[in-house]
C-alpha cells in the first residue's frame, strides 16, 4: 500500500498546563506494508478522552506516558483494508486503539488489540462512546463501586459527557434517583429533559464551595449515597459536604486537575465522618466484567432505552483542538473525530 | 447509698482548638439510688480516646455530641457494688459507658450497656485497650478494610498508641510489614523492639512533606499496601505519596485535624492513580464482628503475644490534663485513668 499516505498527528512536546496547538505535529508517511499476522485499517472514527491528558506528562501514572514524536496514541474504529490474519477479512467493521491516524496497522494476533464489531443495530461510532469504554467505565463504577440501592441519590459530574450520560441513565435503571452536575444551562437542560436524570446543578452558575453545596443540598434533599466522580476538586468537595453515612464515591477522574498542580481534598475528616468510601478505578483493569456490561450498554442503545449524544469533529487536523475543546468541557457526549 | 458521694467531671464549656482544664468542670453530687434492672459500679478505671474531642464539637458527626453540664462520657470498667439485676451479683468485674466518674449507674436491660468481663488471664484494664475498642478498632480496619497479604506493607501512624500497636502486631500475626510512624525516639524504640514493627518513623524529626515522604519510602522499599490512619493530614499525605497500586487506607482518625479547621488532603488524584479505596468507619457499628476480634485479641493477651503498654493517670482530677494530654501523643499505649 506504498501508494497510499498516511496523516498522523503526533505529540510534539509535553504541554505545561493546558494543551496548545503547538504541543502537536502533523506528519506524513506513507502506510506500511502488512505482515503475516497483520491487519490494516482506515480509520472512521477518532475516540477523544480525558486520559489522554494525563498520559501527556511525564510523570508517574497507571499507564506509560505517551512517548514524544510518536502518533498520539488512543482508541478508533475503522474498516479492515488488507487483512493478513485469518480472523479478519476486508470491510469488517473493527475497533481497537489505532491512535490519532487514518490508516493504523494492528497485530491481531495480540489477544484484545483489534475487535470486530456488528453495525447491525448498533453505529460503529457508539463502540467507542455508549457500547465501549466510556460506557463499561460507568457501568463498573456504578454497579462495582457505588451499587446503588432503589431510592438512593447517585450524583455523577461531567453528566453530559460520555461516562456521565450512561452513569446518571444506568442509575435510573436501578431505581436510583440521579443527579447530574454539568456545566451551563444546555447542558442541565440536556440531561434531565433528554437523558431523564432528575435534576442537574450547573456548576458555572455555582462557581465557589458554598454555593455549589448549596445547589447540591436542594437538589439532592436526602443526601447523596453515591458519586461518580469525574472532575475532582471543587465538586468533589461540595458532594462530600452532602455525603450520607455509608456512601460511596467511585473516583474515575480529576479533569479538574489535569492542567496543573494537584488540587487539594477541602476536608477529608469527613470520610471518616460519614464512614465513606472513596475508590479510584481504571477500567481496563477489569476484564472480566466487559461482557456483562457491553451486554447491558448494547441492549439499552440498540433498543434506544439508553441515549447517548456525540460531538464529532471532521478530519484528522480537528483533533488537538476538539482535544483542547473537550478539556474544556466544550462537548456535549462522546467527542470524536470523523476521518471519512 | 446517699451516704457516698460522687465526684464527677463536666463538660463545663466547648473547646475552639486545643481544649483547656477551663473546659471541664469537677462536681461532687450524691451517688443516686438504683431501681429495679439498675446496677451501681465503682469505676477502677476511665478510659481516654481521641475520638472524644470531635464529640465536644456541637457539629455534624457521626455520634452526638457531648452534652454540656453533664458528666463527660465515655468507657469504663469496674467493679458491681449494688445489683437489682439478676446477672449482675455484688463483686462482678464489668466494662460499659460508665464516663468521668467514680460511680456510675447502669442500667443493664439495656442490652450491652453493662458487660461482666473475666479478669482471671485479663486484667481488667486491658478491657478498656488491647481487648476492648481500641482492640476490636485496629481488627475490624486491618482484617476488614486493609486485609493485608503476606509480605505486603502495612503502615499504621500513631503506632505506640492504644490502637496502632494492636494494628502492627495484628499484621505482622498476617504475614505482612509492618511499619509505624510515632512521634519521638522513645515511642519509635518501643514500636520496633518491644511491639516488632519492622520499622518506624519518628514524625518529628521529619516534619514536613518531602521528608516525611522520604523517610517513609526508605521504611518501605516496596511502597505501602495498607494505611491503618488514625491522624491524617501530613501523615496521610506522606503515606498517599507512597501508595501501591491497589492500595487500601482504613481511615479511623483524623486526630491532627481535631483541634481546629478541617486539613485537607494534598493529592487526592493518587486515588485514582493507584486505585486507592480509602474508607472510613466506625467500630462500634459493626457488632457482628466484635466476637472474633475479641477471641483473638483475648487468647493474644493472656498468652503474652499480643503487647500493649498503658499510661495511667492517678485520681478523677487528672482526667482533663490526661486528655489534653493524649491529643498532643503524650501517652504510650493506652490512656486511663485509675481511680482506686
Amino acid at each position: 500500500m506504498s501508494n497510499l499516505i498516511n496523516r498522523q498527528i503526533q505529540l510534539a512536546s509535553r504541554p505545561t498546563g493546558e494543551p496548545t496547538a503547538a504541543n502537536f505535529r502533523l506528519v506524513e508517511t506513507p502506510v506500511p506494508e502488512i505482515s503475516d499476522g497483520q491487519v490494516l485499517v482506515r480509520q472512521h472514527f477518532m475516540s477523544l478522552d480525558p486520559y489522554m491528558r494525563g498520559r501527556m506528562n511525564d510523570g508517574k501514572s497507571y499507564a506509560l506516558p505517551q512517548p514524544l514524536d510518536k502518533v498520539m496514541e488512543g482508541g478508533s474504529a475503522g474498516e479492515v483494508l488488507l487483512s493478513r490474519h485469518p480472523d479478519f477479512v476486508v470491510g469488517d467493521t473493527v475497533i481497537g486503539r489505532g491512535g490519532w491516524q487514518q490508516y493504523a496497522v494492528f497485530d491481531a494476533n495480540q489477544r484484545g488489540a483489534l475487535q470486530k464489531v456488528d453495525t447491525s443495530r448498533i453505529p460503529l461510532s457508539a463502540y467507542l462512546g455508549a457500547v465501549g469504554m466510556p460506557g463499561v467505565t460507568a457501568w463498573y463504577g456504578l454497579t462495582q463501586i457505588i451499587d446503588p440501592k432503589a431510592d438512593e441519590t447517585v450524583v455523577v459530574s461531567a453528566a453530559a459527557g460520555a461516562v456521565g450520560s450512561a452513569v446518571g441513565q444506568l442509575a435510573k435503571a436501578r431505581g436510583a434517583r440521579a443527579v447530574g452536575i454539568a456545566g451551563g444551562a444546555d447542558k442541565c437542560r440536556y440531561v434531565v429533559e433528554e437523558l431523564g436524570f432528575d435534576a442537574c446543578v450547573d456548576y458555572k452558575v455555582h462557581a465557589d464551595l458554598k454555593s455549589l453545596t448549596q445547589a447540591l443540598k436542594q437538589a439532592c434533599p436526602m443526601g447523596i449515597d453515591g458519586n461518580f466522580e469525574n472532575v475532582g476538586g471543587l465538586v468533589l468537595d461540595a458532594v462530600m459536604a452532602n455525603a450520607n453515612a455509608f456512601s460511596r464515591v467511585a473516583l474515575c477522574g480529576t479533569i479538574s486537575g489535569y492542567n496543573g498542580a494537584p488540587i487539594p481534598m477541602a476536608a477529608p475528616s469527613l470520610i471518616l465522618v460519614n464512614r465513606m468510601k472513596v475508590q479510584g478505578f481504571i477500567v481496563s483493569e477489569h476484564p472480566q466484567h466487559w461482557p456483562a456490561a457491553l451486554k447491558e450498554l448494547g441492549e439499552g442503545v440498540a433498543s434506544g432505552k439508553l441515549k447517548y449524544r456525540e460531538t464529532v469533529a471532521q478530519g484528522l487536523e480537528s483533533a488537538p483542538e476538539a482535544f483542547i475543546g473537550l478539556l474544556k468541557g466544550r462537548n456535549f457526549g462522546k467527542q470524536l473525530v470523523k476521518l471519512v
